[in-house]
């Protein structure tokens, strides 16, 4: 491996994706992306009695249909890489739990894919480990209890505010696979002062062009060199003022720019506002759309773009603004 | 680097910590340890305005103590890990804000040091950086409020509560310093069932348990090998079920062993019940004590076993039972 600049760096020996599992809930189900998950709930309680529970199943689901694919056991993996939105990340510890493989908890928000596959990647890459997992995942009924207002409330949600996917994505990092990842980038915590908790999209998407514009510069790349950008979850809000700031700075990556959060849900037909958000959403994405399309061959390289919103409601409540941050990796065909 | 077991493995070319820095509040001076941290704030509010600030500003000082001493400036760094207990990990995001370092958030609970000292020395060791920090902080009143009872309700403690540390600690990883880190493992997430969010310690004890097992028999190592073993905050009652534990195994530590919790306080004199906690903890015990001891050649080998409960106010108010973890970190004198 060598650093292409502060926090970038370049696989020389790229570590392989083996295989992956994404989930999904019933709106997830009935997105344009249903029938791209591995696997979807209709109940989305997952026969649990708490919306915690129902996450964790979530992570628990994903990571086992990522081995199942694999045909690998836990006992196969040297170490997981997880992490969720919820307070002390406990769908990821309640979730992966049974497994019994070593555990490196995760914080990044919406990130957590991203940051996961990185850390994932350069463990398998640096020699601790032969197999490493990465898991992320979110639920709606967790999130808005825990982030917003309890579900019973039935509060009115503001136009710019993004629908909390209940997802999760499992990824199983290795020698061995049908992608690669060629190169990473660590994001720098951004903070332009949004302080609107029902626009999250606008919180990140400066995070996500001092990404992208650290990542050009350090690795001179072109944009044409790739047949998709893919950002996490900045919905329509964050993805317009994404691509603004990209302008000013004289970098146009509109033809290659896709939003999970906008391909996750069908804004017309599914009430979901500025679009889908949360851990699960870039991580079903991921796992559902772009790694199987870039294993057949459909993509030969794409930039995976995973953004966070940094708040907490306590901080919220104090006042803060909302950092945020961005995650970047290359991923290739092998 | 080589793997010497599942999630256990041995750099070959060992990365260095440069400098450190460890802070702590006004009952952290007054303990047995108050002279060796590097900076002490008898107002524990660092003339903040919220106790999540004043946590986050426990890192601010922890991290720009460490680039102090190594003469480095915040772009000298290219990543920095970080974590702690708050809620969405605040007080690393607000209080690393202003650095802009890539940064990767973690969540190990108070295992947090040896984890990010874990990732951090594989970010070097793997050619992505040059140079990583590792951080950590907890806050004594912001943690009481978070996940126990507000302070103005001046409720009881139980006898085997812990008192979370108001404290923090930095480490600069690079290619250089007195102290080299030899070997990691990052732990399994240990469930025994244990319910009682006032006794942390018996809750991590089976965690530390399984970790100083697993290095035993995956290394070969034994124990005279080694002049001090460190658990981080088990506190007295978890010290003795580790000891116990590790008995019943037929490993006897017993000699070697000293707890992160034990070490911050004076039990007797200051009215910390069963002992220290909180990622600050061993935080500080870290960068005050093990680690310049180590540069000074007084410790020439240790191992340093941070453990964390990986639990949150929901799942406890749902009555779930608290799962532990403890990642380990051998340290040598380079």
């Amino acid at each position: 491996m060598r650093p292409l600049g502060r926090g970038v760096w370049q696989f020389s020996l790229p570590p392989r994706i083996l295989s992956q599992g994404a989930v999904g809930g019933r709106r997830e189900a009935a997105g344009p992306l249903g029938g791209e998950l591995d696997q979807t709930f209709q109940d989305t309680s997952l026969g649990k009695v708490t919306w915690e529970q129902a996450e964790a199943a979530l992570q628990e689901e994903a990571l086992s249909l990522a081995l199942h694919k694999a045909r690998l056991a836990p006992e196969d993996l040297d170490l997981v890489l997880a992490g969720d939105l919820l307070n002390q990340c406990v769908s990821s510890t309640f979730g992966l739990l049974s497994f019994q493989i070593p555990f490196l908890g995760q914080y990044g928000a919406c990130s957590t894919m991203a940051q996961t596959l990185l850390l994932g990647a350069m463990a398998v890459d640096s020699g601790a480990c032969e197999r490493a997992a990465a898991v992320t995942s979110s639920h709606f009924c967790a999130a808005e209890r825990q982030f917003r207002l309890p579900l019973e409330y039935g509060g009115q949600r503001s136009p710019t505010a993004q629908w909390t996917a209940t997802a999760a994505g499992a990824v199983v990092l290795s020698r061995e696979g049908p992608v690669q990842v060629e190169r990473g980038l660590a994001g720098r915590i951004v903070d332009l002062g949004i302080r609107d908790p029902a626009n999250m999209g606008a919180a990140m998407a400066p995070a996500a062009a001092d990404t992208l514009l650290r990542f050009f510069q350090a690795t001179g790349a072109s944009p044409a060199e790739y047949d998709a950008l893919f950002t996490g979850d900045l919905g329509a809000v964050g993805s317009q003022l994404l691509l603004e700031l990209l302008g000013e700075r004289g970098l146009d990556l509109s033809s290659l720019h896709q939003d999970c959060g906008l391909l996750l849900y069908d804004r017309d037909r599914q009430d979901v506002h500025s679009g889908g958000s949360g851990c699960g959403c870039s991580a079903a994405v991921l796992c559902g759309r772009i790694l199987p399309r870039l294993a057949a061959g459909e993509y030969r390289r794409v930039l995976f773009c995973a953004t966070g919103a940094l708040l907490s409601p306590t901080t919220q409540q104090q006042g803060a603004s909302i950092p945020g941050i961005c995650h970047l990796v290359q991923l290739g065909r092998a």
